[in-house]
């Protein structure tokens, strides 16, 4: 099984026009979950731990995953598979909700800039800026208490989104963030599977929420906003990946080498001392070694 | 080997005088590394997760677990061991560095309050407020920048601030938020052994700053200064623990204890969903059944 190879073809082409109907959410490229040994997910989860430490050490760079998906397709539990096992000193978890009050009271990347990672870290946004072209499109009456400049409010809104969140995306990577955007991609009959299980398991109520099951009603309407979102914002700086979602063994392997990946090609490494520091070295080695031979 | 009673051992009592003397870094209770089987560790890591995931859910209380301790400790070596395995949606790190200029205008508990943890949450502060009568004490030269208003500045300050920290933390258990305080108690020979190690491997040149071996002149002071926090500060509702430093092995289970007991008293439980949801449950239910049987 070549994961390296599985990762790269989830991603989406710059330009390409996007069908959801060509992506399959049962995919797991001919694999059975008895295929696969379960050391499998813990050495890629071992191999981002170990490129975090470098990242962190080097404090040049910082990367932001972000995670979109609907209700159900476990946004929470890959965060936790994945990352339990790395350091969490050097990863930043934001969950974005519904916008409050002083949210509302500024632009819509405000709260966002907030939660970006510090240099030397991993940031997980868990939901995003994407809710923006997603949730407010199917639901346009959220757009009322972000009181917009009425000349935005036409058509070309979604557009003009597009663009802002590309030119913020491309200044971020610019700047020394980079960027990985993950979509689980469930069917609708997985997420009744899931929405069920939250009903039948008591320790799973919490998790709860009729309204969930009430918005499987704009399912399409959902679809086709996404579709609109990976064609226009997968891009050179800032990919989408539209990774299967209904067999979570199969999803879980797919994100863990994504990140990995990634991290990879940024390849941080630990920084050299200063000149200065290596100059003081021997000195201050030689003061240590006869004090503990004292 | 009983943990939960190694843990227990290094609380220090409230309104007892504690003299460093007597606490020995490399303490193991009589064990040798090789008595130890390695999966402990994980288990106790394990238990932690566990208790992390209820306390998520739950969303009613949080705890905080302060690190202090002199340079090469291994504060981040530990905090990398005992949550690494924690899922990082529920846990925060601060690692809290000299003061700056924003953080100088305002009250030394300013810069704290904004890293509490959120309710559900395992907040960790990587040094603490607790510098404020440690390195500020030791060097007194500190509390310039500070502005403080002059009537503050006497002999008192130290015995005033310790009644300002307990208060500040009475506070916090009191509106929900647990604290443990954790000391890892170093030799001053350790001390070298580790400031050595990172002017002799490479890649722990980044970690090494000559300031930190000036610093070893004053580790009288620190101890005197230690004493004194642990005299004043040891409380019913924050309690320090001393923590032998010196085996490393042995500091990391004592440090999963320490937090799982914790957690195990805090208690935190899978919340029931309300009324209102329970009423709308079989409905839903149906109706999700319904759909997946078509």
């Amino acid at each position: 099984m070549n994961f390296a190879k599985l990762a790269a073809q989830f991603r989406v082409p710059s330009g390409q026009k996007v069908r959801m109907q060509e992506h399959d959410p049962g995919f797991t490229a001919g694999y059975k979950k008895s295929d696969v040994p379960d050391e499998l997910l813990a050495e890629g989860v071992a191999e981002i731990a170990a490129w975090q430490e470098k990242l962190y050490a080097e404090n040049r760079q910082s990367l932001l995953v972000i995670f979109q998906a609907l209700d159900g397709a476990g946004k929470d539990s890959i965060i936790r598979h994945v990352l339990s096992g790395v350091n969490p000193t050097g990863v930043q978890v934001f969950s974005f909700k519904a916008p409050n009050a002083e949210e509302l009271d500024h632009d819509y990347l405000w709260r966002i800039v907030r939660a970006l990672p510090e240099r030397g870290r991993i940031g997980i946004h868990n939901r995003s800026h994407y809710e923006e072209v997603l949730a407010v499109r199917v639901h346009p009456a959220f757009l009322g208490p972000q009181r917009l400049p009425p000349r935005t409010l036409g058509d070309g809104l979604w557009r003009m989104r597009f663009e802002q969140i590309n030119n913020f995306e491309k200044y971020l990577v610019e700047n020394g963030t980079e960027i990985v955007k993950i979509y689980l991609n469930i069917s609708k009959k997985e997420q009744a599977v899931q929405q069920l299980e939250r009903i039948d398991v008591p320790e799973k109520h919490w998790k709860f929420n009729p309204n969930d099951i009430e918005e499987r009603r704009y399912w399409d309407d959902y679809m086709a906003a996404f579709e609109d979102v990976f064609t226009h914002t997968s891009t050179e700086w800032a990919p989408w990946y539209i990774v299967p979602g209904d067999r979570r063994w199969f999803t879980r392997l797919a994100v863990v080498n994504i990140i990995a990946q990634k991290l990879k090609e940024m390849a941080p490494q630990y920084p050299e001392a200063s000149a200065e520091t290596r100059a003081a070295m021997p000195a201050l080695r030689k003061q240590l070694a006869a004090e503990l031979e004292a």
